[in-house]
């Protein structure tokens, strides 16, 4: 079988087997007061510029969104995302469940912008009967997108400056962070994504590690009793040395843009690709994630080449939009497969 | 001033304080079990010709849908409603305060229909990833609609059709149910309401009560242990007597729907003063709310005359949607006196 | 039927009554905006000796203690109170169903005490692994009891020092308010409820009113978007002037207090027969609930007379403990009336 | 350092990390779906001697007890547990958190039994005023309990024949389980449990998993949308190979109930040092938890000496129980060593 269907389905870095192995026989504390879990802490301050970084590591996104969001809103906030967002469509609910609403803003290409920010909040407040309403309370971002699209740093400055204006937070969700780090073009770094948020987290499972995610609170402005909020969502791993040395892992010598980086050679040669053969693109996304549209009868023969590949939606009555995804797990003999089955 | 901003702003309807006054000093039992809640019971069945109906009374509307929703939902369910619905719009998030999603379709003045819903339905189960995602659980109609228009018989029916076919209930809000069936043309009585719904609540806090809202489960379906879940939400009043009064008021002598119907007879004369006057309509609604788009300049000048309106929404940048309402409780003078205004 | 079963077996004082009817024609704001609303918290803030007090009505005691405590609580945090409390055990769980746990104390007589509540805090943050527990984030307390005991002035107080000392909100439940605050040899009126509790509320459904409790915050500490939460419990009256008129009345001509004390009058007058007959009693209170234990046997002749109790509990295989309970709306003919049944 | 104050200090079994290793570079299904999950669910089946069980892996404790309980009880339903129970004391709320109560019953050496049980349902439907209060609605068992003791067959068979009278699941939590499995004299095997259960979890975080519980429902009663569930919770691991291939390992060649035999081995002759050096025993546990009490000044000389123990509780105002715990991984040398120290 020929993996292109998520960037999720091998193990971890070899780095990274290699250092639970070294470390196996440690006795360490749990809950993530362990030496590597307080290392990692420090690589990530550095990377991020952002020397007073508070950093917790939970084990996935989902449940990542659901407790920075329950745990920064007051219980009469919502968040506000792109329709597309993750946390609007595919996490069965989970802010919800927690009893927060999804206040969705159409997307362009899985973006939203500053002016229709702008525009929510300015209505919300010139409403009379705003009281009997829910308040927006913080901006969901995702970067990249659920469409593999990148906000500039322009994008994100005028975003921020609008939570700021307003006093809400800025949520930016980095499961796919590191190929958004290492995309062509991309203007933002760590530090700039650090400086204008409020808090983001740095995704582990899609780059590299068995799970993992880093959670940066940015302005010291993690909540009171974090620690708690996590263990009362059944979110606090007892070894928390599994996050910990993972993420010590990923920030030293360079390893997670290093791997962001070879998602995205990956990626731009399967564009090469996909163009040489006459393919049609659904949208043309700057990292790893690449949306395609196939004529159905197409779809029985690429199935029995072995390929894995996403459904995304129906493009109309005989055409379809598939996802075709790097990693940082792909191979050149991968790509070359690839370019034989297509 | 002249009250045409809601259709709440009057006490209750004299027979309704009279009937307090006569029963004051009965010792009665508490929680609904008067003899007066089960004699309310009793007629609204008869007034339903359902005569298994389950009937509890709350006492109000955002209360309700919050108790039905949750009650009637599994966890991993949402709720199907449009965008304009109430629960999605003015009831601060109290669905998703109770954990579940409200799953809006877009509408057409303020009513959602059998092919959205179907499609709605279809590409949910089609969809591979629909594990990951909120179950379409529960279809919530409001009956007259936030924007006053209604539902006919064929659509209920169809809409009735498609729950029935994936095997979920159908919810009819009907705060202002009173005012549906004594509409002009109307061709869905409460027998029809009965046997289409699953359940549905009929309004008294916006036609002559002081407040209450008679939920009723049409087809032996209250969920177990109601009265538990009632308390549980807050909503279970001590003296129930005074809600079991109320509408056993309302379901004697037809008060209820003479109540709509006075209502809808001043709302089809205010139409015709609104026509008169040049107005231009927004959209013209069968029942007792009725939208124009004004002039923003003309805004004071109504104000000042001591008319007071609902402010709609904006309409474009010189123009602005108000609602005028009349209801249970409008007055011949109260009509003149507004012609006279405008 | 003679009634001695709860206080919320009639109706209304027909002072309430008739102010119901005066206004009722007037056109009036919704959701507590409405005059009446606001002259009954200034009559609230005078009776109080708090002149800043911010108040809130809302319809029942359970709807009462969930908004109030889960709108001042973190999300980590539980509520102190005694295993006997009314949200321990006969709110259907409906602090639990907001999110929160009830950290239950041992109660003796109905009531806790300072002395235990410190060693509960002490041992909480002495705990090395406290972060994985609930924190005690506010202390619950119902005045009188659920078995009708008072705090002294001297307990309350003690109890509001260890409140301040750990920075956590002393909440007074006072559904039955009146009648503590007119027994014989009680020392605390409202004004020294208020400066010593950071939120309280004030019951109307068991003094007089049809229905209506009014929180009290007493600190200038009313959550923020008080009104949003309320919406968002589904606990925000339309018509908000059925409860504003209500405590108009009660708090207009010292009617609160006159109403408690012939509930206390009454209850001195019943623990007088009771005595007399030879009853054994559970527990003596100083206010309108009264325990007594009766040989099982004799529990079908009372009821055959026409007398309604209620059953409070097993107290061993012979006997039980039943409730009598007098109130407001008590009379001399039903005291006479008991007098000859027992 | 020497460990003996938790089971979970150290990393995995070698066998474990080896087969991370062996399976890195394949492509797997997500979520639960691939071979190696799909094979440890054969294996677990085959062990509990339960053809039909459905199981589910989730990465901890308190994240497994929340989803569990709260997919299984309906809203009003509470669950009744040891108060010395875990979800009762130490997960942070996780289970109000999620809308439920935990009904406590009083523990004996960390147990509850069938006769308590009983009562408290008896009791609880004798209530007249029942429908004001939760109702009981799972029993929760911890296998061993947090005081390392164990349920014998009799005494869980009599646990769940109540349970079956009452129409209530039972619900046992093996956090610890296959110390349990493996202790002198223990009645109750993998296939018993599965009897008389209907659902549990076996534990991996402290049997050898870097992290990972697996839940099995036994009675074909897994709640429907079971994944949607798990997701809504933010406890679905995208990569769940990472849970599969650790119980594939577990449930290979006896590696589970030899890791528990080991760890028992190690706690019986711990038993025998702390016996030969005179330590007065709080309570003699079967299981891999023993807890003694010490003379308060003997700590600080025990902490220098590099033995790392757990807080238990206060004893007396000089008197401090301790938990010494062994595991999977405690070596020879560990022991000898704390014989040395002590």
């Amino acid at each position: 079988m020929l993996h292109f269907e998520n960037d999720y389905n091998k193990g971890a870095h070899p780095a990274i087997l290699e250092a639970l192995l070294a470390t196996n026989h440690q006795g360490l504390s749990g809950y993530g007061f362990d030496s590597y879990s307080q290392a990692a802490i420090e690589k990530i301050r550095l990377a991020t510029a952002c020397p007073h970084a508070q950093v917790t590591f939970l084990t996935g996104g989902t449940q990542t969104n659901q407790v920075v969001i329950s745990a920064m809103l007051q219980s009469y906030e919502g968040v506000i995302a792109a329709d597309t967002g993750h946390i609007a469509s595919h996490e069965a609910g989970a802010i919800e469940f927690s009893g927060h609403k999804v206040l969705t803003l159409p997307h362009q290409e899985g973006k939203i912008f500053a002016a229709d920010i702008k525009e929510l909040l300015e209505d919300f407040y010139a409403d009379a009967n705003h009281s009997h309403m829910v308040f927006p309370g913080m901006v969901y971002l995702s970067h990249p997108t659920e469409y593999g699209t990148l906000y500039s740093k322009k994008e994100l400055t005028e975003i921020a400056e609008i939570c700021r204006t307003y006093d809400i937070p800025l949520f930016l969700d980095g499961a796919r962070l590191g190929y958004a780090l290492a995309a062509k073009d991309a203007d933002l770094d760590l530090a700039a994504i650090a400086e204008l948020t409020d808090v983001f987290y740095i995704g582990g499972t899609k780059l590299g590690a068995l799970m993992g995610e880093a959670i940066v609170f940015t302005k010291n402005n993690q909540p009171k009793q974090f620690t708690t909020i996590v263990k009362q969502h059944g979110a606090l791993l007892a070894k928390g040395r599994l996050l910990g040395i993972q993420f010590d892992c990923l920030f030293s010598d360079n390893l997670y843009l290093e791997l962001g980086r070879h998602g995205i050679e990956m990626a731009e040669q399967m564009k090469v690709i996909l163009e040489e053969k006459g393919y049609s693109f659904y949208l043309k996304s700057p990292t790893n994630q690449q949306f395609i549209i196939l004529d159905n009868q197409e779809l029985p023969r690429l199935t029995e080449a072995g390929l894995l590949y996403s459904f995304w939606e129906k493009y109309d009555e005989t055409h379809t939009v598939i996802r075709l995804i790097t990693s940082w797990s792909t191979s050149q003999e991968d790509l070359d497969e690839l370019k034989k089955i297509l």
